[in-house]
């Protein structure tokens, strides 16, 4: 390991004080239902932005909330010296719906409990957890005189895929402009064996909308005439994706992307990704394919079509006998490089409308996917950050999920982005009783502290 | 018209003087909750029947709640002459579920408030409404001196498939047999225009169940590796009907239906079925074809695969980018002569079985399609009844729906079965802020007075 100036054993120890303070400002922003999707969570937005900026404040920072066309975006900035580098470290603030008893949620996901070492409620691990760690070592970056300005990036509209971001760096990019980035947004293969991905999937999601009646008709009274918007929607659906396979059917859409290169399909293998833990912690009874081959290129290098729910119709015990009005399929693409959203989303709408005109899809922003450096010296000094951090380094793999953010940065900014993230397999990251483990936070706040002392000469 | 002892005009004021009566004992058993379909409403079952015996009792019947497997029914008898003939009036009483604010309504379903002229709430017209009409009916016939006893048989599982019906049928039927049986549960071709079905179509009913995961997934974490059980299913349900045609795909199942002969079709053209009234009834917006020929055939005629709604994933606003972990496809098939639900059901369960071997399929209890005569002295007795409580003569139909009961009835007593409908396109049956008017209420009254007065003759 390179020089270091940090003291190990008295870092911890100043980490390990910290664990009261993390907790209650952890329990203060998750308890605020920051749902970016649900219209009726529009005040909740402003609330946590406000709690945000808080916390900030109290921790020596100086906070901003920046307005945007949608949700605002707080900026918290540590100054520590004035002739040394910047460091943006991006976090998102807003989490995915949650209902306590529905999903699969046994716990009220908007109080924050801990139990086991564990935080739990939503946006726990995605992604409150790592952006009040990151408040942490900026913190302790300060008190341990590393010579770089931290500035805290907190957005409002990852979960809903950024729409405002591009529009916040247009105005407020060049003031804000770092030497580098860091992104804490992404989860680990398994518990003890970091990942530093150097790639993300891009997002393109729609809703295919079929409204035939006005009203919930009575299946012997009109079925065989009235026509059927779920069963046309599930046609429209099964005549996109081959659902056992995965196959993408859109006309066009396989000429949109490369398969990975052999020597990164070679890296995800050796990783020491498990089919097994992977099944296990994402709780999959069986999957489309079995091998660690099949598995990482399918969840890393290849595109999706996935329908999340097809809206309308009956939805509750047994079975009422009518013909629904109104169907919604809810579907989305995760998009490998070098695939365009708005090139995927007119596939599939030229697609669609060749099998049934009456179906209106609308799509919100996509994402591009990202490919970033898989060597180089922020590679370097985030293998090396983790082994101080957590005593493992990590493999470099591509994540299947996306961050809109991530593209908006390296395009406005142009500066190199490390992702490092935090979270868990188990951690039920979008998923039910979503948790986030202090000896994440723990490790995450000495990951930080030593990769900012890194990068501060790199700049 | 034969003759008839009946003096209308003062029957008619007698109607008429019974309307608060019939208000008040309509909204007595619509805001009892009886949603047979929903175990959160068991209780309000047995309380329907109780509500129901009282409204009996106090009609001046003898009322008896007999016990079933499952809910119980409610016997109520009219006994004027020992030397009389019995005629059995069969209702129900249970009711589709329905939600304030879901599918459409924006009444509360179960508070029964008048508005010109017409009573709203789930259930008025299917078939509370019809069963107090009967309830008054008998009453009427009474005070006329109408030489007939009148048995009313009020069910509370008719829209679960009359599950416990036979059960009933086979401990009490030989004590309630009656010389005919008169159902009043269908529905007009339009206001004015009444219809007498002489056949129904049969049911049968399936819960498609895939469960690939234990909770929501990430869709970018697992999603191209992680099974999709909305998309399998909605693969399987593409390969069951074709939804834009509405051909049956399950294979043999076209073996076992008989099209209609050209004199019934031709009766149903002639019936006066409109095209365009069928539409605005139930508020259909286009339909798989368009003409009265093709319209009547296909939902008189033909069997049907319809799916009621595809539960699981995300169903709210927007997009949630879970891969779910467990989808059931709400399906059913209405049958016609001579389909054997049985039949069905074992036909759909190998065809999904070679579709996708995972798929669970459970299925409820079916019913068989029902045949009744189209001539003979019950049909003219209806005829004549509906003109005299009308002016209107009825044309002989077929009925889309299925119930049940009918063909319990038809095995068991092996008596003529006469089909008096009261309800209206534009009810709602099955639908949201459902109503029943007084115009049908008081013509009904009047007519089964008349119909009642022309079978005491025939037994």
């Amino acid at each position: 390991m390179p020089l270091t100036a940090l003291d190990k054993d008295r870092l911890a120890q100043q980490v390990d004080a910290r664990r009261a303070q993390f907790a209650n400002d952890l329990k203060q922003i998750v308890e605020v239902p920051s749902v970016s999707a649900q219209a009726k969570h529009k005040p909740d937005m402003r609330r946590c932005a406000e709690v945000a900026a808080q916390l900030i404040t109290q921790a020596g920072g100086k906070a901003e909330i920046v307005e945007t066309r949608g949700n605002p975006i707080v900026v918290g900035s540590f100054e520590n010296d004035p002739r040394a580098p910047w460091v943006a470290i991006y976090n998102h603030i807003d989490v995915q719906p949650a209902e306590e008893g529905r999903d699969g949620w046994t716990r009220p996901p908007f109080v924050c409990t801990e139990e086991d070492g564990r935080w739990y409620g939503r946006g726990s691990t995605d992604d409150k957890g790592p952006a009040i760690t990151a408040l942490h070592a900026a913190q302790l970056a300060r008190a341990e005189q590393v010579a770089i300005n931290v500035r805290l990036v907190w957005e409002l509209e990852e979960e809903i895929g950024s729409p405002s971001f591009e529009g916040f760096l247009e105005v407020h990019g060049a003031r804000f402009k770092p030497a580098s980035v860091l992104v804490s947004d992404t989860i680990w293969l398994a518990e003890g064996k970091p990942a530093v991905p150097y790639g993300l999937r891009g997002l393109a999601g729609a809703l295919l909308k079929l409204r035939t009646a006005q009203k919930d008709a009575h299946s012997g009274l009109t079925g065989g005439a009235a026509r059927n918007p779920i069963a046309e929607l599930a046609d429209v659906v099964s005549k996109c994706v081959d659902a056992r396979t995965g196959r993408i059917l859109i006309e066009g859409f396989d000429r949109t992307w490369q398969p990975v290169a052999p020597e990164e399909a070679k890296d995800f293998v050796d990783s020491g990704f498990s089919v097994e833990s992977f099944k296990s912690a994402h709780q999959l009874d069986s999957l489309r394919a079995d091998t660690p081959e099949e598995v990482t290129q399918r969840i890393w290098g290849r595109p999706t079509f996935e329908v999340h729910g097809i809206a309308g119709g009956y939805q509750d015990e047994g079975i009422k006998t009518v013909v629904p009005p109104y169907g919604e399929g809810k579907v989305s693409m995760r998009l490998v490089p070098p695939q365009d959203p708005d090139e995927c989303i007119r596939l599939l709408r030229e697609h669609v409308r060749k099998l049934n005109p009456d179906v209106e899809v609308t799509h919100e922003k996509g994402l591009r996917a990202y490919a970033g450096a898989r060597t180089g010296p922020y590679a370097e000094a985030a293998s090396d950050a983790l082994e101080f951090g957590f005593g493992a380094r990590p493999a470099f793999v591509r994540e299947g999920g996306s961050i809109g953010a991530v593209l908006s940065m390296a395009e406005a900014w142009n500066v190199p982005i490390t992702l490092l993230g935090l979270s868990l397999p188990a951690d039920g990251y979008h998923g039910p009783n979503e948790s986030f483990a202090w000896g994440q936070a723990r490790g995450g706040m000495l990951t930080f502290v030593r990769y900012l002392e890194r990068v501060a000469t790199l700049a």
